[in-house]
């Protein structure tokens, strides 16, 4: 089926005009040396999915190139216009999406596509999960919003494929994994989001089986479109009796048309869409609710432990929101470049400015030290970040591997870990990535404003990330309450023994290339900021012991604080790729690009890196400093 | 004609729905305190206005009081309905405004507001320039967009009474302080924004005292609407033979209408408006591109000084986006505090928190000490910012009575003393309001990226202040490089020792109620953030002499940790003023009032001032850091 799409696509040529210079471009140079040069995910294939023929080069090559004609040429294309027209509520059954995005799903499906990394057999191509993450991260660039309706559908598989019973599992995955019908998550009521001990829907047996489920979601990201004749809904709900709080919730699958026992879709569900939200942006994926009406649904699991299973793939579905993160930088980033090449205003103050145009009416911005800044900014962010996602591609793929073993002990090892890296990703990456995205407007200047300039469209898509799939607020608490304090410290003691070994294997070896002079400086500063991420983690276990709000009152700054300081270990992981390549015979054909990892390293531990100062600063202010004012006293006027 | 609107206005009953605690309230009290407890305007009238019988402050309250009921009755209702409909492009000389722009316009206009601080002369009220910032706080937090309408055209305003001919003066002020007529600035071009040494607007001689004027202007703010009869451009153009860059620009008085003697509004003069931009925010405000096609203007000033005479009013026009940056903080607070207050999810970590409601779902979310961080960030820089501004008013009064005085010298002493003040107010509070309209998103969780709830409005309409009026870029730029490196650190020199002095004083009075126990130590660790405010400057100063890019690649941190320690320096002001009422009997009937101001004020010197290290630690970083890479180099994708 892969081979199929590939045939398809591979007779469109890759765009070259010079408006596609102001799209996107699949960065698929970055993409191989982080593939390739920085993680060795060729020695993580050859010694995890050695027994599958197909994970090979050649494959890995073929998917990265075809995924990368169909960003290009398909989905950038629709992200402008799908902003501007936006979805449209029809009626209760019907939403429509922006022009075009069916035409583009439709070519997704039919390449196969959606099974990529799920099993054979559901119909998928059964390849690691991580090519999934490298297909993430150019479709998530190209279009985001595009990218929502397969993602959720992602999350949707996952649940069933772990939680239903085989029958339920032969019914509803064919069509799922072939992307024939997409699938939802549907958590989010009226009264509660983070706080889910609030779910208020109801599920009553019907005594056949089934349930009849009763109550409003609402925020459902592609709950309803016209993509496909159906929707699977994974829904929380309460059954009759059932504890308060969150011990008594459970999860149902629940299809907005019913279907037949020979898989035809049939009568509608009475799932109805009660509205569609109007956003400040992300305007091509629907955003629903959905009024459940004795609406017919079957257990997911156990009866009770809907929440378990639901966030069985939390990681894997906030790493996805990591990602968009990512995205917004990059995106951001190739916005910005050729802007800052082109747009002339005044001239550099130092002659010896490299970037000056003497012979044009003035010097083109990117000559300025602030615009080079937020240029770097953003390419440490986009660059940094990938890395940091793809180190997480590496543990999923050992957890896919686990879960079809069914070893359960290696799986829940391996989600810790998991567990621990995913709410730096996701708070820090979608921190960054709307700083990097705004920045673009900077780099812009008034034109940034201007919606034909897309930069601005970039930041409104961007701005749910560090809001969705839990708020960065929700990802601090995760990290230092329940990551690291309630266990314990296990966590943290694994991650910063590693992240020291590596650092100070570093600060011992050096570099080895004439350019890697710098490397045993940045690994001392790593080795510096691991060791005080440590020692503040102490601090701020030792305060909770009498003041249980540091907690809280510290928890952005601790997350902020581990955020840089893994964008800083992952820029020396790849600026010591880049001084191996180097050393190797100057880096083959592209020296340069080497040449300009190790600067951009530099910017990393010079210009981002030390701004953990600001957060160590207000980090470990007591704890009353935020919570003793009454909330009457917040204002006297309102 | 005050007296006019106040009796018309007063008839109105102020609102007190429930609907109105979610749009604006005027924060009277907190003005009150603003300028009478903290800045003592009361004694600054009586020694600068002393002779002013209708300066007093019976007028004072009256203003305040009718502004406040203009604003929330008039302005606040027509926020979201105007950014949901936004302006209109009809044809080349139509731009329609939102539905009810024009009707609040015209009751504007029927009170005299716009008068409020103009001339006698030219039908003004004459009031002290003080007084149109109070009025501008509240407006331009009810409602940007409208604002900027009577706004742009005050800076028209200024700009035709400091330069004009008595005979262009006569004509054409009075319908513009009336707001008869509203004026424009025309300064930018698609090919120049902040660099208009590259303006190539042409201006021809008639040979009759007029200029033909021939050119494309782009990003006009309210450069055409439906409110008024006619609108006065000022344009930047070139004449003949004009030397090269900045030193060859004029700038020209051309109306939309052509005007007779007897001022009535004649013939179209072809100021066409070629299109109005579809921008990611202020969508009540139009911005216009305008085709100058060989319209008819007056010279403004001397030849080739259009640059010096635009730039007279560059200090108060910067000074009306700054307060922007305060609006956006403020109106998300306002949004922020009462969902906070009233949104249940979770319990509080620690039993002792004053905000738990036990008896409820869960506890309102203003109790988790992250969200009580964002909302007391919200609130500092909404207060402290407003703290900021006021006290440049006191310096704009008193430039005000230096120009009615034709008195230079001390116009230009007062002039750079604000110029001094300008960058660090624009750039910083601009960037610290888009950050505390980013937090209010973050207050409401996914409620806040739905329009309805009207908090993303704020985003976008603020993202617009840290990018016009000079980038904040720019605004570093101005600070590092003109106002302190190239005077020699004159303005610095005078700036510092005085904030020193004042913190020396605190740190050696101390409080004097029971609650002024952190006095001494904010005014300590304000004294150290001074002190290492200027030997900052003396490294940048010094590094500078071999390595010039430092300035640009140190700029917008320095101006970021300029920002922070006078945000502190203001915060310790006004914690000193509620400390000297608590200590006068316990702070008559708002004893909370004022221990609210101490709590914030702890909050702005644990929790912001210490954001300073962050900026400390990237600022001295070598310029090659940034300027290294040559741009082919930034990548190697596209």
């Amino acid at each position: 089926m892969l081979m199929r799409a590939a045939g398809r696509l591979a007779k469109r040529a890759r765009r070259t005009t010079v408006a596609a210079t102001r799209s996107y471009v699949a960065p698929l140079k970055e993409l191989d040396f982080c593939i390739n040069e920085v993680h060795d995910f060729e020695a993580h294939y050859a010694k995890h999915f050695g027994d599958r023929e197909h994970v090979n080069a050649e494959t890995l090559d073929m998917v990265l190139t075809e995924v990368a004609k169909f960003c290009e040429n398909e989905l950038a294309p629709l992200n402008e216009a799908g902003d501007a027209e936006g979805c449209t509520w029809v009626d209760e059954r019907t939403v429509t999406t922006p022009k075009g995005y069916k035409a583009a799903y439709d070519q997704f499906v039919e390449g196969g596509w959606q099974g990529l990394s799920f099993p054979e057999k559901y119909g998928g191509q059964e390849l690691p999960y991580s090519y999934s993450i490298f297909q993430a991260d150019m479709m998530a660039t190209a279009n985001w919003t595009w990218t929502m309706y397969p993602g959720l559908s992602k999350g949707a598989i996952n649940t069933i494929y772990s939680h239903c019973t085989e029958e339920l599992k032969d019914k509803y995955l064919p069509p799922l994994v072939s992307g024939e019908w997409t699938g939802t998550m549907c958590l989010t009521e009226p009264a509660c989001g983070s706080d889910l001990a609030q779910v208020a829907t109801k599920a009553v047996p019907n005594g056949d089986g089934s349930y009849k489920i009763t109550g409003t979601k609402i925020f459902i990201s592609c709950g309803d479109h016209d993509m496909t004749d159906n929707v699977l809904h994974c829904v929380l709900a309460r059954l009759p009796g059932a504890p308060e709080g969150t011990k008594g919730i459970s999860l149902f699958l629940v299809p907005k048309h019913l279907v037949g026992d020979d898989g035809a879709v049939g009568d509608f569900n009475k799932t109805n869409i009660g509205r569609i939200e109007d956003k400040m942006g992300c305007h091509g994926s629907s955003t629903c609710e959905i009024n459940f009406d004795e609406s017919q649904g079957w257990l997911i699991g156990s009866e009770n432990k809907g929440l378990n299973h639901m966030f069985t793939f939390i990681n894997t579905s906030r790493l996805g929101t990591a990602m968009q993160g990512v995205a917004a930088a990059e995106l951001a980033f190739q916005n910005g470049l050729p802007y800052a090449k082109d747009r002339l205003a005044m001239r550099a103050l130092d002659r010896k400015n490299v970037d000056r145009e003497p012979d044009k009416a003035a010097d083109p911005i990117i000559a300025h030290p602030d615009v080079r800044r937020m240029l770097l900014t953003q390419k440490a962010v986009a660059e940094g970040g990938r890395s940091m996602v793809f180190e997480c591609a590496l543990i999923v793929d050992e957890m896919q591997l686990a879960t079809e073993a069914g070893d359960t002990a290696k799986y829940e090892a391996l989600d810790d870990r998991l567990g621990f890296l995913t709410p730096i990703l996701k708070g820090y990456l979608t921190e960054m990535g709307v700083e990097a995205a705004n920045l673009g407007i900077q780099i812009f200047g008034g034109h940034g404003y201007i919606k034909s300039n897309k930069q601005e469209q970039v930041v409104r898509d961007a701005r749910i990330a560090p809001v969705w799939e839990g708020t960065t607020q929700i990802q601090a608490l995760d990290l230092l309450g329940r990551k690291v304090l309630l266990q314990k410290l296990a966590p943290i003691n694994h991650h910063c023994k590693g992240v020291a070994k590596f650092a100070f294997d570093a600060l011992v070896a050096g570099g080895t290339s004439s350019d890697g002079g710098n490397i045993r400086s940045h690994a001392f500063q790593l080795l510096k900021h691991v060791a005080e991420w440590y020692w503040l983690t102490l601090s701020i276990g030792k305060k909770a012991m009498k003041d249980r709000d540091i907690v809280g009152s510290a928890s952005v700054d601790y997350l902020m604080f581990a955020g840089h300081v893994t964008l800083a270990e992952h820029w020396l992981k790849m600026e010591l790729a880049a001084d191996a390549q180097l050393a190797q015979g100057g880096g083959g054909q592209d020296p340069d690009f080497y040449k300009a990892k190790i600067a951009t390293a530099r910017f990393a531990f010079e210009k981002i890196l030390p701004r953990a100062r600001g957060n160590v600063a207000t980090m470990l202010a007591p704890s009353d400093v935020t919570t003793s004012l009454p909330k009457g006293h917040f204002s006297f006027d309102y």
